[in-house]
């Protein structure tokens, strides 16, 4: 993974900005036009002083006995993050986790739209899976250049997750949003930022076994 | 969050398991019956002596030259995990999200199948999606202890994350597996995982708006 300008110490600060977008989006809904930082901080389970912090990155002040303007900090927030526009992105490997991915429209709203997904699997090649048509991996190179798409989300077994990678950095991609378990090898001007959406379902596992929730329901014997 | 007995220094290898079992799969797969930390190591971007320590958790031990067998790892990380059972679950809040993990069949490799859903918008209730049938949440407390589940997926909107939450606690649900930004209450005896699926997005887009890329592709105004 490369750093490149981030500062490491502002990447807890970047992680729960989704968390704020979210949360104001809601109060926004809702009719609200301003918020402390005490509400985001009980909601979200933190201090007061780090959601000032965090939101100090913004440049937009709240107001003592007042708060910070919602729609204001809406847009900080967002052209922050880059996600006033939305970036196209393609997908690779439209198996379990890439389909669901493919669904989970709730990436339009923080910056992110999947235009075109590819698969190596004859039976899904040409089938339209959530909307989007799946093209053969071998397409890849021309239809990345010709649609001009700089990021993908990979989502193939681990065994084809680094050739794939080659494939797509050949093909110009500069950054990788990695769902495999592997450690991609990429040219240093390529940005990869690795996802593990079962990790936390691994600590949750054990702190049930440990607890002994398992015996309170579950069923065996049928994995 | 609670703890329980699960020790803090333990939670980076228990976050580390489902990639070595995802990774003892696909060997397996392809009919391999050993596998070195190295090759490991190297694959998931960490050092030989890490994997070591992670596998010691296991009790399973390699052999110099050889490696480790497989099946046998596999097997003794599917069962510290306790994912050699499936453990029933249910799911509250059938939006994207909550729709993209109804999906996600993968869960079903890694102990957790999703028996049943629920949500408060009337178009949803008495509908079926990804092959489950939606409830409304007013039958959940009857549902919940009817099929004796101990865990649920939190996929709601922020503002009704703790009124479910109380509603789950009431009815006997043990852990939630909280996809939402709130900060739950809940009494001691109930675990909580919270799990964010944006956060790892926001960090790939600020490295990518750092480094030049967004300038190369995607494209404005359609937000």
């Amino acid at each position: 993974m490369n750093g490149k300008t981030v500062k490491v110490d502002k990447l807890p600060t970047i992680r729960r900005l989704p968390t704020y977008l979210q949360l104001l989006r809601t109060l926004a809904r809702n009719g609200n036009e301003h918020v402390s930082s005490g509400y985001l901080a009980a909601v979200m389970g933190i201090e007061p002083i780090l959601v000032r912090k965090d939101l100090e990155l913004t440049g937009i002040s709240g107001t003592p006995r007042v708060g910070y303007p919602i729609s204001a900090l809406l847009k900080a927030i967002e052209d922050f993050l880059g996600w006033d526009d939305v970036l196209h992105a393609l997908l690779v490997g439209v198996g379990k986790l890439g389909t669901a991915l493919l669904g989970y429209g709730e990436f339009l709203n923080h910056g992110l739209k999947i235009i075109t997904a590819f698969d190596n699997d004859p039976a899904k090649i040409g089938t339209t899976v959530q909307g989007i048509r799946i093209f053969s991996v071998a397409k890849m190179p021309d239809l990345q250049k010709r649609l001009n798409i700089s990021l993908a989300v990979l989502a193939t077994p681990p065994e084809h997750a680094q050739n794939v990678t080659d494939i797509l950095v050949h093909g110009g991609i500069k950054a990788i949003w990695n769902f495999t378990p592997v450690d991609l090898n990429v040219p240093p001007d390529v940005i990869t930022q690795k996802e593990d959406m079962l990790s936390g379902l691994a600590v949750l596992s054990v702190k049930m076994a440990r607890s002994g929730t398992l015996l309170l329901g579950g069923c065996s014997n049928e994995n």
